[in-house]
Formats: structure tokens, C-alpha cells, sequence
């Protein structure tokens, strides 16, 4: 079977997010006085061969906690959808 | 009223994503035979001030088209809720 997974990789709230702030303060400066904040991150799109969707979120799991993102500073959430 | 917004901006499918062929070799590589294809993109999550939600989908627009996006090489979509 084949999945399609979205994953979103974001920096943890408690942490600053450099990248955020400095898009904010751009957007702010270019006159967008609505932008309030800004947080910025991945948005992964994988397509996975899996037998079942638990195999698959187990497969997502690993990979996500392991490789897409770093637990220290990031936290991951996705959906995950059979094709 | 306080909006928040999610923004995905994704490569074009029809272009060569160097970034997302880069980490699907590596997982390949690195024994998750299950990967087929990985694509990489941007989430952004925005906090907008707007007097409605058809003014902040206006705001929105205008941000990501010519801002947070690259018309040429890039697609977005977004998901925009009251606060």
C-alpha cells in the first residue's frame, strides 16, 4: 500500500525563533501592520510504501523523531492518508 | 479580530526539488526502503490582526503571492481560523 504523509516541523514555543521574528519585522517595516507573529518551519510531503497504515506511522514516527527533525529544539506533527 | 493562519509553500511538482531528492536518497541510504518520494517545502504559521476574516484572507493573499512566496518556482495554500 501506498501513503501519503504531511508533516509540519516546527520550532518548539518556547524557543525563539530567529527566522520568525526577522520575517516578521520585514513584513511589519514593508507595512503589514496586521502581521502579529511569525513562526516559521518544514513542511515535509513523503510518499511511503507501507503493508498497513500502522506500519506506516510507525515508519513516520521513527522517521520524524530520528531524522526530520531535531527533538531538542523542534516538535513534528503529520497526517497521514492512503492513496 | 485575531486570525491564525497556516501556510504551506511547496516547490512546483513540475520542478526539480534538489532539497527533497537530497533526503529521500540519505533515508534510502540509510535502510527506510519504505520512502518513495519526499518533497520539502515551507510552514509558516501567521497571527494576523483584521476587522474580518475576508480581510485577513486578503491580507493572506497579498503576503503569500508576493512575499512569503516565489511565484515562479513555488505554490502555496493555506488554513486561516478565528482566534
Amino acid at each position: 500500500m501506498q501513503f501519503e504523509v504531511e508533516v509540519n516541523v516546527m520550532p518548539q514555543r518556547a524557543l525563539l525563533d530567529p527566522q520568525g521574528r526577522a520575517v516578521k519585522n520585514t513584513l511589519q517595516q514593508a507595512g503589514y501592520q496586521g502581521v502579529v507573529d511569525v513562526r516559521i518551519g518544514k513542511h515535509i510531503v513523503l510518499s511511503l510504501e507501507a503493508n498497513s497504515e500502522d506500519e506506516a506511522r510507525q515508519q513516520v514516527n521513527t522517521l520524524c523523531a530520528k531524522v526530520l527533525s531535531n527533538p531538542v529544539m523542534e516538535g513534528f506533527e503529520y497526517s497521514i492518508k492512503a492513496l
